[in-house]
Protein backbone atom coordinates (compact mmCIF):
# COMPACT_ATOMS: atom_id res chain seq x y z
CA UNK A 1 0.00 0.00 0.00
CA UNK A 2 1.57 3.42 -1.19
CA UNK A 3 0.83 6.82 0.86
CA UNK A 4 -1.47 7.79 -1.29
CA UNK A 5 -3.41 4.61 -1.00
CA UNK A 6 -3.26 5.24 3.02
CA UNK A 7 -4.08 8.55 2.72
CA UNK A 8 -7.30 7.43 0.54
CA UNK A 9 -8.04 4.68 2.63
CA UNK A 10 -8.19 6.77 6.25
CA UNK A 11 -10.35 8.98 4.07
CA UNK A 12 -12.70 6.18 3.00
CA UNK A 13 -12.56 4.82 6.84
CA UNK A 14 -13.44 7.98 8.25
CA UNK A 15 -16.20 8.46 5.76
CA UNK A 16 -17.64 5.19 6.43
CA UNK A 17 -17.59 5.51 10.49
CA UNK A 18 -19.07 9.55 9.90
CA UNK A 19 -22.33 7.86 8.13
CA UNK A 20 -22.44 5.07 10.95
CA UNK A 21 -22.45 8.65 13.62
CA UNK A 22 -24.98 10.28 11.11
CA UNK A 23 -27.35 7.43 11.36
CA UNK A 24 -26.74 7.28 15.00
CA UNK A 25 -27.84 10.46 15.49
CA UNK A 26 -30.68 10.38 13.21
CA UNK A 27 -32.10 7.74 15.56
CA UNK A 28 -31.60 9.57 18.65
CA UNK A 29 -32.71 12.56 17.14
CA UNK A 30 -29.99 14.79 17.97
CA UNK A 31 -28.61 17.79 16.11
CA UNK A 32 -24.73 17.41 16.24
CA UNK A 33 -22.43 20.46 15.69
CA UNK A 34 -18.78 20.31 15.33
CA UNK A 35 -17.54 23.08 16.93
CA UNK A 36 -13.96 24.25 15.54
CA UNK A 37 -11.04 27.21 16.13
CA UNK A 38 -7.63 27.38 16.37
CA UNK A 39 -6.41 27.68 19.96
CA UNK A 40 -7.61 29.93 22.43
CA UNK A 41 -9.85 31.25 19.81
CA UNK A 42 -13.05 30.65 22.33
CA UNK A 43 -14.66 27.62 21.60
CA UNK A 44 -15.20 26.29 25.81
CA UNK A 45 -16.33 30.10 26.33
CA UNK A 46 -19.14 29.99 23.54
CA UNK A 47 -20.32 26.97 24.64
CA UNK A 48 -20.71 27.90 28.71
CA UNK A 49 -22.58 30.87 27.29
CA UNK A 50 -24.71 28.85 24.69
CA UNK A 51 -25.57 25.81 26.89
CA UNK A 52 -26.51 28.52 29.52
CA UNK A 53 -28.95 29.44 27.16
CA UNK A 54 -30.44 26.29 25.88
CA UNK A 55 -29.83 23.74 28.20
CA UNK A 56 -33.46 25.15 30.25
CA UNK A 57 -35.15 24.23 27.01
CA UNK A 58 -33.31 21.47 25.39
CA UNK A 59 -31.28 18.86 26.71
CA UNK A 60 -27.52 19.04 25.98
CA UNK A 61 -24.75 16.87 25.84
CA UNK A 62 -21.04 17.30 24.71
CA UNK A 63 -17.80 15.67 23.90
CA UNK A 64 -14.51 17.44 24.22
CA UNK A 65 -11.71 16.82 22.25
CA UNK A 66 -8.25 17.66 23.51
CA UNK A 67 -4.86 16.76 22.92
CA UNK A 68 -4.04 17.05 27.17
CA UNK A 69 -6.25 17.64 30.01
CA UNK A 70 -9.39 17.52 31.07
CA UNK A 71 -9.74 20.85 31.94
CA UNK A 72 -12.66 21.91 28.94
CA UNK A 73 -14.40 19.02 30.04
CA UNK A 74 -14.42 19.80 33.74
CA UNK A 75 -15.72 23.64 32.76
CA UNK A 76 -19.10 21.79 31.07
CA UNK A 77 -19.61 19.32 33.62
CA UNK A 78 -19.55 22.73 35.91
CA UNK A 79 -22.85 23.74 34.00
CA UNK A 80 -24.36 20.48 34.96
CA UNK A 81 -24.11 19.20 31.39
CA UNK A 82 -22.75 15.86 30.73
CA UNK A 83 -19.41 15.60 28.74
CA UNK A 84 -16.64 13.02 27.46
CA UNK A 85 -13.20 13.77 27.52
CA UNK A 86 -11.17 12.47 23.95
CA UNK A 87 -7.74 12.80 25.02
CA UNK A 88 -6.10 12.49 21.40
CA UNK A 89 -1.79 12.77 22.85
CA UNK A 90 -0.69 13.96 19.32
CA UNK A 91 -3.35 13.64 16.95
CA UNK A 92 -4.29 17.35 15.58
CA UNK A 93 -8.30 16.42 14.99
CA UNK A 94 -10.95 14.62 15.63
CA UNK A 95 -12.29 11.81 13.60
CA UNK A 96 -15.56 9.77 13.11
CA UNK A 97 -13.83 6.67 14.67
CA UNK A 98 -12.76 8.86 18.04
CA UNK A 99 -16.06 9.74 17.82
CA UNK A 100 -17.80 6.61 17.57
CA UNK A 101 -15.64 5.05 20.31
CA UNK A 102 -16.94 7.54 22.50
CA UNK A 103 -20.75 7.27 21.67
CA UNK A 104 -20.23 3.85 22.39
CA UNK A 105 -19.37 4.32 26.14
CA UNK A 106 -21.48 7.85 26.37
CA UNK A 107 -25.17 7.25 25.00
CA UNK A 108 -26.66 10.19 23.50
CA UNK A 109 -30.66 9.12 23.06
CA UNK A 110 -32.58 11.55 24.15
CA UNK A 111 -30.19 14.33 23.55
CA UNK A 112 -31.22 17.31 21.52
CA UNK A 113 -27.95 19.18 20.77
CA UNK A 114 -24.27 16.90 21.01
CA UNK A 115 -21.61 19.54 20.65
CA UNK A 116 -18.32 18.39 19.97
CA UNK A 117 -15.55 20.24 20.21
CA UNK A 118 -12.50 19.80 18.45
CA UNK A 119 -9.20 19.78 18.88
CA UNK A 120 -8.00 23.49 18.51
CA UNK A 121 -6.59 23.77 15.07
CA UNK A 122 -7.20 25.91 12.37
CA UNK A 123 -6.16 23.28 9.78
CA UNK A 124 -6.64 19.62 9.75
CA UNK A 125 -10.80 19.48 11.55
CA UNK A 126 -11.83 20.59 8.67
CA UNK A 127 -10.91 17.74 6.48
CA UNK A 128 -12.30 15.45 9.01
CA UNK A 129 -16.32 14.84 8.45
CA UNK A 130 -17.58 13.72 12.43
CA UNK A 131 -21.39 12.54 10.97
CA UNK A 132 -22.39 16.61 12.38
CA UNK A 133 -25.40 18.47 11.31
CA UNK A 134 -23.57 21.77 11.52
CA UNK A 135 -20.23 23.17 11.78
CA UNK A 136 -19.71 26.05 13.76
CA UNK A 137 -16.08 27.78 13.55
CA UNK A 138 -15.00 30.79 16.72
CA UNK A 139 -12.41 32.72 14.93
CA UNK A 140 -10.71 35.17 17.55
CA UNK A 141 -10.75 39.08 15.98
CA UNK A 142 -7.23 39.48 16.84
CA UNK A 143 -6.23 36.86 14.99
CA UNK A 144 -6.18 38.82 12.13
CA UNK A 145 -8.34 40.27 8.70
CA UNK A 146 -6.81 38.47 6.24
CA UNK A 147 -6.84 34.94 7.62
CA UNK A 148 -9.67 33.49 6.35
CA UNK A 149 -7.92 33.67 2.71
CA UNK A 150 -5.04 32.12 3.95
CA UNK A 151 -6.72 28.90 5.80
CA UNK A 152 -9.81 29.07 3.72
CA UNK A 153 -11.08 25.61 3.95
CA UNK A 154 -12.23 25.55 7.80
CA UNK A 155 -14.03 29.52 6.97
CA UNK A 156 -15.43 27.94 3.39
CA UNK A 157 -17.23 24.74 5.30
CA UNK A 158 -18.58 26.54 8.59
CA UNK A 159 -22.11 27.06 8.62
CA UNK A 160 -21.62 29.44 10.91
CA UNK A 161 -18.78 31.93 11.72
CA UNK A 162 -18.53 33.44 15.38
CA UNK A 163 -16.54 36.34 15.26
CA UNK A 164 -14.97 36.21 18.83
CA UNK A 165 -13.38 38.94 21.27
CA UNK A 166 -14.30 42.13 19.53
CA UNK A 167 -14.31 43.73 22.89
CA UNK A 168 -10.07 43.80 22.09
CA UNK A 169 -10.96 45.22 18.37
CA UNK A 170 -10.28 49.10 19.70
CA UNK A 171 -6.81 47.76 20.70
CA UNK A 172 -6.28 45.06 17.91
CA UNK A 173 -5.75 47.27 14.94
CA UNK A 174 -8.06 44.65 13.36
CA UNK A 175 -10.31 46.45 10.89
CA UNK A 176 -14.19 44.39 11.61
CA UNK A 177 -15.41 45.36 7.90
CA UNK A 178 -12.34 43.80 6.34
CA UNK A 179 -12.69 40.51 8.19
CA UNK A 180 -16.12 40.28 7.72
CA UNK A 181 -15.52 41.26 3.68
CA UNK A 182 -12.52 38.24 3.42
CA UNK A 183 -15.20 35.58 5.55
CA UNK A 184 -18.21 36.70 3.03
CA UNK A 185 -15.87 35.97 0.25
CA UNK A 186 -14.33 32.58 1.32
CA UNK A 187 -17.77 31.46 2.80
CA UNK A 188 -20.70 33.31 1.16
CA UNK A 189 -23.48 30.92 2.50
CA UNK A 190 -22.61 31.27 6.53
CA UNK A 191 -24.37 32.79 8.97
CA UNK A 192 -22.04 35.65 10.67
CA UNK A 193 -21.97 36.61 14.13
CA UNK A 194 -19.67 39.15 15.47
CA UNK A 195 -19.65 38.28 19.90
CA UNK A 196 -17.52 38.49 22.54
CA UNK A 197 -17.98 35.98 25.65
CA UNK A 198 -16.72 38.22 27.46
CA UNK A 199 -18.80 41.15 27.52
CA UNK A 200 -21.51 39.15 26.35
CA UNK A 201 -22.08 41.26 23.15
CA UNK A 202 -23.72 39.87 20.10
CA UNK A 203 -24.36 36.53 22.05
CA UNK A 204 -27.95 36.77 21.53
CA UNK A 205 -28.15 36.53 17.83
CA UNK A 206 -25.81 33.20 18.10
CA UNK A 207 -28.54 32.04 20.56
CA UNK A 208 -31.83 32.92 18.52
CA UNK A 209 -29.91 31.42 15.65
CA UNK A 210 -29.35 28.11 17.40
CA UNK A 211 -32.13 28.07 19.04
CA UNK A 212 -34.60 28.57 15.97
CA UNK A 213 -32.60 25.38 14.20
CA UNK A 214 -33.66 23.56 17.14
CA UNK A 215 -36.98 24.43 16.95
CA UNK A 216 -37.37 23.65 13.69
CA UNK A 217 -36.02 20.17 13.84
CA UNK A 218 -38.02 19.61 16.59
CA UNK A 219 -41.06 20.85 14.56
CA UNK A 220 -39.87 18.51 11.45
CA UNK A 221 -39.48 15.26 13.57
CA UNK A 222 -43.47 15.66 15.51
CA UNK A 223 -44.65 16.54 11.79
CA UNK A 224 -42.78 13.01 10.40
CA UNK A 225 -43.86 11.09 13.85
CA UNK A 226 -47.25 11.85 13.17
CA UNK A 227 -47.57 10.77 9.29
CA UNK B 1 2.45 -1.17 4.07
CA UNK B 2 0.33 -0.57 6.92
CA UNK B 3 -0.80 2.86 8.45
CA UNK B 4 2.35 2.40 11.39
CA UNK B 5 5.10 1.88 8.96
CA UNK B 6 4.05 4.10 6.76
CA UNK B 7 3.94 6.87 9.45
CA UNK B 8 7.22 5.27 10.44
CA UNK B 9 8.39 5.92 6.96
CA UNK B 10 7.38 9.39 6.98
CA UNK B 11 9.10 10.27 9.67
CA UNK B 12 12.03 8.35 9.22
CA UNK B 13 12.50 10.06 5.69
CA UNK B 14 11.72 13.72 7.06
CA UNK B 15 14.64 12.89 9.44
CA UNK B 16 16.77 11.78 6.98
CA UNK B 17 15.90 15.20 4.74
CA UNK B 18 16.04 16.92 8.43
CA UNK B 19 19.88 15.76 8.73
CA UNK B 20 20.51 16.71 4.80
CA UNK B 21 19.64 20.48 5.10
CA UNK B 22 21.65 20.51 8.31
CA UNK B 23 24.63 19.38 6.98
CA UNK B 24 23.78 22.23 3.92
CA UNK B 25 23.28 24.74 6.71
CA UNK B 26 26.41 24.10 8.39
CA UNK B 27 28.25 24.21 4.89
CA UNK B 28 26.84 28.02 4.15
CA UNK B 29 26.98 29.17 7.93
CA UNK B 30 24.11 29.55 8.25
CA UNK B 31 22.12 29.96 11.80
CA UNK B 32 18.33 28.59 11.63
CA UNK B 33 15.16 29.14 12.88
CA UNK B 34 11.83 27.32 12.79
CA UNK B 35 9.51 30.01 13.38
CA UNK B 36 6.29 28.50 14.79
CA UNK B 37 2.61 29.89 16.02
CA UNK B 38 -0.89 29.54 16.00
CA UNK B 39 -2.83 31.30 13.02
CA UNK B 40 -2.31 35.33 14.00
CA UNK B 41 0.08 35.16 16.86
CA UNK B 42 2.12 37.12 15.10
CA UNK B 43 5.10 35.18 13.89
CA UNK B 44 5.19 38.01 10.69
CA UNK B 45 4.98 40.83 12.79
CA UNK B 46 7.62 39.28 14.99
CA UNK B 47 9.74 38.80 11.80
CA UNK B 48 9.64 42.17 10.53
CA UNK B 49 10.52 43.15 13.64
CA UNK B 50 13.44 41.08 13.91
CA UNK B 51 14.40 41.76 10.51
CA UNK B 52 14.76 45.67 11.06
CA UNK B 53 17.07 45.22 13.93
CA UNK B 54 18.78 42.53 12.49
CA UNK B 55 19.81 42.82 9.04
CA UNK B 56 22.09 45.60 9.10
CA UNK B 57 24.35 43.64 10.80
CA UNK B 58 23.58 40.22 9.21
CA UNK B 59 22.41 38.58 6.34
CA UNK B 60 18.92 37.90 6.65
CA UNK B 61 16.61 35.68 4.26
CA UNK B 62 13.02 33.98 4.74
CA UNK B 63 11.46 30.54 3.49
CA UNK B 64 7.85 31.36 3.97
CA UNK B 65 5.56 28.42 4.57
CA UNK B 66 1.38 29.21 4.25
CA UNK B 67 -1.22 26.79 2.95
CA UNK B 68 -2.63 29.71 0.81
CA UNK B 69 -1.77 33.13 -0.02
CA UNK B 70 1.80 35.11 -0.48
CA UNK B 71 0.75 37.79 1.77
CA UNK B 72 3.78 37.36 4.46
CA UNK B 73 6.43 36.69 1.40
CA UNK B 74 5.17 39.68 0.11
CA UNK B 75 5.58 41.65 3.34
CA UNK B 76 9.41 40.16 4.14
CA UNK B 77 10.23 41.46 0.54
CA UNK B 78 9.20 44.59 1.22
CA UNK B 79 11.74 44.67 4.00
CA UNK B 80 14.41 44.48 1.02
CA UNK B 81 14.52 40.99 2.34
CA UNK B 82 14.81 37.79 -0.08
CA UNK B 83 11.37 35.68 0.68
CA UNK B 84 11.13 32.19 -0.91
CA UNK B 85 7.29 31.29 -0.45
CA UNK B 86 6.23 27.48 -0.26
CA UNK B 87 2.45 26.91 -0.41
CA UNK B 88 1.30 23.75 1.22
CA UNK B 89 -2.33 23.73 0.09
CA UNK B 90 -3.94 21.39 2.83
CA UNK B 91 -0.71 20.54 4.09
CA UNK B 92 -0.71 21.63 7.72
CA UNK B 93 3.00 22.06 8.30
CA UNK B 94 6.29 22.41 6.56
CA UNK B 95 8.37 19.05 6.45
CA UNK B 96 11.85 18.91 5.76
CA UNK B 97 11.57 17.83 1.85
CA UNK B 98 9.36 21.02 1.32
CA UNK B 99 12.57 23.12 2.69
CA UNK B 100 14.64 20.91 0.54
CA UNK B 101 13.69 21.45 -2.19
CA UNK B 102 12.80 25.33 -1.78
CA UNK B 103 16.81 24.97 -0.73
CA UNK B 104 17.43 24.20 -4.51
CA UNK B 105 16.00 27.38 -5.36
CA UNK B 106 16.53 29.81 -2.97
CA UNK B 107 20.20 29.67 -2.27
CA UNK B 108 21.50 30.33 0.92
CA UNK B 109 25.14 30.36 0.95
CA UNK B 110 26.38 33.65 2.93
CA UNK B 111 23.46 33.84 4.08
CA UNK B 112 23.78 34.58 8.43
CA UNK B 113 20.27 33.27 9.38
CA UNK B 114 17.15 31.81 8.11
CA UNK B 115 13.97 32.11 9.21
CA UNK B 116 11.87 29.63 7.87
CA UNK B 117 8.58 30.72 8.91
CA UNK B 118 6.05 27.36 9.19
CA UNK B 119 1.95 26.83 8.56
CA UNK B 120 0.25 28.88 11.43
CA UNK B 121 -0.32 25.72 13.45
CA UNK B 122 0.34 24.93 17.29
CA UNK B 123 -0.13 21.21 16.64
CA UNK B 124 1.55 19.81 13.79
CA UNK B 125 4.58 21.57 13.58
CA UNK B 126 6.35 20.69 16.41
CA UNK B 127 6.48 17.00 15.04
CA UNK B 128 8.76 17.69 12.00
CA UNK B 129 12.48 18.85 12.44
CA UNK B 130 13.63 20.83 9.36
CA UNK B 131 16.83 20.79 10.21
CA UNK B 132 16.37 23.74 12.17
CA UNK B 133 19.35 25.27 14.85
CA UNK B 134 16.75 27.12 16.89
CA UNK B 135 12.60 26.54 17.56
CA UNK B 136 11.14 29.57 18.24
CA UNK B 137 7.35 30.20 19.22
CA UNK B 138 5.43 32.87 19.08
CA UNK B 139 2.36 32.82 21.83
CA UNK B 140 -0.26 35.44 21.34
CA UNK B 141 -1.25 36.08 25.46
CA UNK B 142 -5.27 36.44 24.32
CA UNK B 143 -5.45 32.84 23.59
CA UNK B 144 -5.15 31.83 27.33
CA UNK B 145 -2.85 30.94 29.96
CA UNK B 146 -3.55 27.02 29.95
CA UNK B 147 -2.76 26.41 26.41
CA UNK B 148 1.41 25.14 27.62
CA UNK B 149 -0.75 22.51 29.00
CA UNK B 150 -3.29 21.65 26.17
CA UNK B 151 -0.97 21.93 23.95
CA UNK B 152 2.50 21.03 25.23
CA UNK B 153 4.72 19.52 22.69
CA UNK B 154 5.67 22.69 20.62
CA UNK B 155 6.04 24.75 24.06
CA UNK B 156 7.95 21.66 25.20
CA UNK B 157 10.56 21.49 22.22
CA UNK B 158 11.15 25.26 21.58
CA UNK B 159 14.42 27.24 23.00
CA UNK B 160 12.50 30.84 22.84
CA UNK B 161 8.69 31.36 23.39
CA UNK B 162 7.78 34.52 22.64
CA UNK B 163 4.43 35.85 24.10
CA UNK B 164 3.62 38.32 21.82
CA UNK B 165 0.21 40.99 22.20
CA UNK B 166 0.98 42.20 26.02
CA UNK B 167 -0.42 45.37 24.77
CA UNK B 168 -3.96 43.17 25.23
CA UNK B 169 -3.33 41.77 29.07
CA UNK B 170 -5.32 44.73 30.81
CA UNK B 171 -8.42 43.83 28.53
CA UNK B 172 -8.22 40.35 27.71
CA UNK B 173 -8.77 38.73 31.47
CA UNK B 174 -5.27 36.42 31.02
CA UNK B 175 -2.31 36.55 34.23
CA UNK B 176 0.70 37.53 32.71
CA UNK B 177 2.02 35.15 35.90
CA UNK B 178 0.33 32.23 35.35
CA UNK B 179 0.78 31.86 31.53
CA UNK B 180 4.54 32.35 32.45
CA UNK B 181 3.87 29.22 34.84
CA UNK B 182 3.17 27.12 32.44
CA UNK B 183 5.78 27.83 30.09
CA UNK B 184 8.15 27.17 32.53
CA UNK B 185 6.25 24.20 34.09
CA UNK B 186 6.17 22.41 30.27
CA UNK B 187 9.76 23.67 29.43
CA UNK B 188 11.97 24.63 32.41
CA UNK B 189 15.03 25.41 29.63
CA UNK B 190 13.29 28.17 27.31
CA UNK B 191 14.11 31.19 26.81
CA UNK B 192 10.70 33.65 27.88
CA UNK B 193 10.06 36.89 26.07
CA UNK B 194 6.72 38.51 26.57
CA UNK B 195 6.59 41.22 23.98
CA UNK B 196 4.32 43.76 21.83
CA UNK B 197 4.47 44.19 18.28
CA UNK B 198 1.90 46.28 18.32
CA UNK B 199 3.77 49.01 20.78
CA UNK B 200 7.85 47.24 20.56
CA UNK B 201 7.35 46.58 24.15
CA UNK B 202 10.16 43.62 24.85
CA UNK B 203 11.64 43.10 21.40
CA UNK B 204 15.14 44.33 22.58
CA UNK B 205 15.16 41.20 25.16
CA UNK B 206 14.87 39.21 22.16
CA UNK B 207 16.74 41.13 19.40
CA UNK B 208 19.88 40.89 22.37
CA UNK B 209 18.87 37.45 22.87
CA UNK B 210 19.19 36.78 19.14
CA UNK B 211 22.57 38.91 18.33
CA UNK B 212 24.26 37.36 21.01
CA UNK B 213 23.74 34.23 19.45
CA UNK B 214 24.46 35.25 15.89
CA UNK B 215 27.44 36.64 17.30
CA UNK B 216 28.83 33.57 19.07
CA UNK B 217 28.00 31.70 16.14
CA UNK B 218 30.06 34.02 14.16
CA UNK B 219 33.25 33.55 16.44
CA UNK B 220 32.87 30.30 16.73
CA UNK B 221 33.07 30.03 12.64
CA UNK B 222 35.86 32.09 12.79
CA UNK B 223 38.17 30.11 15.54
CA UNK B 224 37.26 26.88 13.78
CA UNK B 225 38.65 28.45 10.17
CA UNK B 226 41.93 30.03 11.86
CA UNK B 227 42.50 26.30 13.34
Amino acid sequence: MDRVSVVTDIRQANQNAARENRTLFDKHGSCVINLMSAPGAGKTSVLEATIREIAPSYKVAVIEGDLETTFDSDRIRALGVEAHQITTGSVCHLDARMVAKALASFPTDGVDLLVIENVGNLVCPAEFNLGEDLRVMVYSVVEGAEKPKKYPLMFHTSDVVLLNKIDLLPYSGVALSELLRNVVEVNPRAAIFPISCRTGQGLEGWIAWLMNELKSRRSEALSISKT
